[in-house]
């Protein structure tokens, strides 16, 4: 139970007040809890010297190994994060000759593709190169330089608030002070169930001998995450995680154990047999889609698909029938099925994925309330259509049916080409 | 410049691990920063007792007139929320009468949809009622109930996490709380700029006269956003937010100052013009559709489409002939074109809008780099493709591919029926 600690401080007024919504601090806690850190502490800073300042404080003074700012690495006005690590860790601001050889060439770079002179835009560009003496200059993947500065008992890196660029400087960085600070991966069973509510799977933990791990329970789209973490070397932790995923197997339904998430063991089903998908949308508009595309190499498996949101589109694009539409609405479970199948005899997939619903807040009839959603999987082992009935908002009706359809389709996958197994409704 | 001041304190251990993305934060502080409170302090705690008493203590110290937390209020172990804030306010936790009731009555609800007894349920359920002394229970909009309570300066506000039940609960208690604290709306400028790079529009603002304005600049997937905060009662702060508007707009490609997002544009000019939009999507997915269907209501307006991954996909539904792909490659300026066109006549749409590119990280060739995409929007004035290469990720690629398309469309519907004028290439 030693792993070395990590705060986050994400900077930017932005980030506060609504206009803009984080993603590094996502990123970078993942990253660092990954690779054995304990993340203790995630603080959104606003662009205010003084507020910054007292976060910064506040931070250090509870010691993190590690300590990683997002954002303020900028040209303008607002961008703080030097001069306030400066301050804090009473460190001049000093233009460092390897951060401004960085910037010299980025510039090069923002110039010809804006189409502005160099040397206009450097004098804007070269405050990138003010950091905390001390510091060690951390190559840009964009446009501005990192850095890194030791205080007391902590490692501060201070990165640039673009996420690509983030992404793209961090593992180098991570890997060095993972090693520095000691960090091992953390142990962690992580237990994914659909169909059961949260209450459910708590009720079935408490039964559970679990004082040796870190337990957490998560619900977030239809979907139930345990996660329980544990240090590699402690045999006991070791043998309760096993325990306890062998309960939760017996008597959940568990359908990721080994931490995938379901995009993967839906992109990895589709691979390993060889089969394809189409798709056919209506009250998610795409966002399944979307979802399917988010992995690299998905084109391997997505053949494509329709959004088929107007009734005419519907007939126009899949052959639905327009009489079926009239006489049984946009949202049956006839309609659902011929999109379904439309789709897939259309494109020629070994799978065929429909959605048609009620996301809202409009369109509800007194027999079709907001969050109604049938989801239809047509494949060789015949077509399967599931109601359900979501919770929530439209964005939530929308994101509990993307992950529904990939649960349909995944259970589709898993029984192969044969029969599909009856299946009971899923109660939301 | 006398505005309250809020804190957010945000629980959950998945939120700083990298398993849950927050949504609360940003919708907090949004609605907060809208009703005239300055947010000050955005937290993330781990579910561990004595972290949350030390965020929890740190963020009293700030003395913010108002403390919203998100989180930690349900059924299992880690919901600490309650017990800390009692904890740290000095009060025992008690059973409050009203919130048992409100616990009773959705007891029932969960149980008869999942189908379980109501007396087995309603023990674990009861832990949602166990409240600090002197706290005012908030009605639930799913199953935990929120509570308020007053601490010295502060009026700490607890609310549950899952992200549609907290904004169901929010906006009577947020109307409440600004009255009680004062807050009066701010005055806010929003500048949005397509077209330029944050630094440009840095170097245009070092000129203006701004030292009365909260002013803050933010670039994302393409667009450049400028606001400028100030107190209604700034006489001479309005007339530099009036200045700095005309100078933008004068000299920046200025694309909305009215606050409006691009989805909001786009979608009155469609209703406005009567008009309807097809999609043609490959290297986005479905994420152009999912986001012109995000707002309600946008059925009057999208008609549906097409995402044509695979090359077949392209020639079935649209088609776009397979000659044509293979001589000039899915990723062009001629089958941009032909998709643009073929899904507005299919689905006899005003507008036909479509998106062929590539995201990465496979997939690129030579003359076809990781990030060249192309937009093709077809309308009554005519046909334009735009080429574009986009820096970064292939999150990255498509988000920004999303964000252009829109802003194409836009110019296509701000140009109306009449033909489209010359527009350059926009470099990005």
């Amino acid at each position: 139970m030693s792993r070395p600690t990590a705060a986050v401080l994400l900077t930017g007024s932005e980030l506060l007040d609504g206009r803009t919504r984080d993603r590094n601090g996502h990123y970078l806690g993942g990253t660092l809890a990954a690779s054995g850190f304990r993340v203790d502490h995630v603080v959104l800073a606003p662009d205010d010297p003084d507020v910054l300042r007292r976060d910064l404080r506040f931070l250090l003074d509870q010691r993190p190994a590690l300590l990683v700012t997002s954002g303020g690495l900028g040209t303008t006005h607002d961008d703080l994060t030097a001069a306030t690590i400066a301050g804090v860790s009473g460190n001049a601001l000093v233009s460092d000759p390897e951060a401004l050889r960085m910037v010299t060439v980025t510039t090069r770079r923002v110039a010809t593709r804006r189409g502005l002179a160099f040397e206009e835009l450097l004098p804007a560009m070269a405050r990138q190169a003010l950091l905390p003496r001390g510091s060690r200059a951390i190559a840009p993947a964009g446009v501005a330089p990192g850095f890194a500065l030791r205080h007391e008992a902590t490692a501060i890196v201070a990165l640039p608030g673009v996420p690509w660029e983030l992404e793209a400087m961090w593992p180098d960085v991570l890997a060095a002070f993972a090693a520095e600070a000691g960090a091992a991966p953390a142990r962690r069973l992580t237990m994914r169930i659909y169909g059961w509510g949260e209450v459910q799977v708590a009720a079935l933990l408490d039964g559970a001998s679990t004082e040796r791990l870190r337990l957490a329970i998560t619900a977030a789209d239809g979907e139930v995450t345990i996660t329980a973490g544990y240090d590699a070397d402690d045999r006991a932790a070791s043998a309760q995680a096993d325990a306890l995923a062998a309960a939760l197997r017996a008597a959940a339904p568990v359908f990721s154990s080994d931490g995938r998430s379901i995009d993967f063991i839906v992109a990895d089903l589709l691979r390993s047999q060889g089969a394809t998908v189409a798709l056919a949308e209506s009250c998610t508009g795409g966002l399944l889609g979307g979802r399917l595309t988010e992995l690299p190499g998905s084109s391997d498996y997505v053949l494509g698909g329709a959004l088929v949101y107007a009734d005419a589109a519907k007939h126009e694009l899949l052959g639905v029938p327009a009489d079926l539409v009239a006489a049984q609405g946009a949202v049956s479970e006839p309609v659902a099925r011929a999109m379904a199948e439309g789709v897939r005899e259309r494109l020629g997939a070994t799978y065929g994925l429909s959605v048609t619903g009620i996301a809202g807040p409009g369109g509800a009839t007194p027999d079709k309330p907001v969050g109604l959603v049938f989801i239809g999987c047509a494949g060789p082992g015949g077509t399967v259509v599931r109601r359900h009935e979501f919770p929530g908002d439209r964005a939530t009706v929308r994101a509990w049916s993307v992950v529904s359809a990939l649960h349909q389709l995944r259970r589709a996958l898993a029984a192969g080409a044969s029969a599909l197994p009856p299946d009971p409704l899923v109660a939301t």
